[in-house]
């Protein structure tokens, strides 16, 4: 088993979603654990002068489409939440309490958020809409609301999102293998081919 | 055989280098036939509010890192420009004159422009640099210099861009399948299942 490859995210963007439905399926396939790690793009973006396509006036457009047209041609389940995009810090905490006792667990936790937020076009941005998809998982909801509001795991947050910053990573997904930087979901293919290959 | 695809590049994106060394194979496979159009991005960007990310601080290093490693994952040969981005509007107006009379040696030139550039790393923003290229390939070098000062392929240059833009295009490369748009060299598998599937 070789080094554990970090996966960066953010719960509010949609080709995360992608990445996060097809992750397991190339690393699993290269005997290679996977650090799931969501940030938030906010300060990614403040700090590196980056946005989002989708505020840009054509792009905008173009990626609510492409989205449709990926999840379709990837046998993905999609609708386009009304709300979008969302503050998707609550999301964040909550994974990362679960995290630190059950990371299997909040991997679980992860994909049951995102599949509420992109597959089902729910949002997801209150504690309470966190803690109904916890439930649905057996995990305590009122133990999860007093986690989202301590102090130490929203200091988490903010910490995973500088030590993201300070790696490199500029948008989301984001993955770091062997301390190579791999951005977007659209270079998974060479996240695979680099796990193969075992390198350049 | 069903309708053609349109292919919008500019000589001076890498990333449309790398589409025009994979656009053949996706798109014989599949019976069709392909329109090669480079335009200018400058005015595409002017119009649409884009940018290059080669521009943008922390994406800059990390888009020259991202195709020096998609060329060896890709398995064609990459040599950094030193004088990047060029302005490529010599190597257009080329292409398009020869074009009109010969499509099939048109895009031979293309590809040879695109390597000189890219797996070359040398110089083509002058008359005498595409010429030098065009020549190899048994085009006439002064009736190309000609060419390329005649008013009207200086205009043609400058329709196809913007017909461009008014079909939606916003960067490079840009393909148009069945009026269906699909953006980047990292959407090409999209094209591919799209003319598989004969659309969604």
């Amino acid at each position: 088993m070789s080094d554990s490859i970090d996966f960066y995210f953010d719960f509010s963007s949609p080709y995360s979603y992608f990445a996060a439905n097809k992750i397991d399926e190339i690393t699993e396939a290269n005997d290679r654990t996977v650090n799931w790690k969501p940030i938030l793009l906010g300060p990614v973006f403040e700090a590196t002068g980056g946005s989002s396509p989708i505020g840009f006036s054509v792009k905008g457009p173009y990626s609510v489409h492409d989205c449709e047209r990926m999840a379709r041609f990837m046998n993905v389940q999609w609708k386009m939440p009304e709300k979008f995009p969302i503050f998707s810090v609550a999301a964040a905490r909550a994974f990362y309490w679960v995290d630190d006792t059950d990371p299997d667990q909040a991997r679980l936790l992860a994909k049951s958020l995102f599949h509420r937020l992109f597959g089902e076009g729910e949002d997801i941005t209150s504690g309470e809409a966190v803690a109904d998809v916890a439930g649905a998982l057996h995990i305590d909801r009122e133990e999860l609301l007093a986690a989202i509001a301590d102090p130490a795991i929203k200091q988490r947050v903010k910490d995973e999102t500088d030590t993201a910053i300070e790696l490199g990573v500029f948008g989301a997904p984001f993955f770091i293998v062997d301390g190579e930087g791999f951005w977007g979901s659209d270079r998974m293919w060479m996240v695979k081919k680099w796990l193969q290959r075992g390198g350049w």
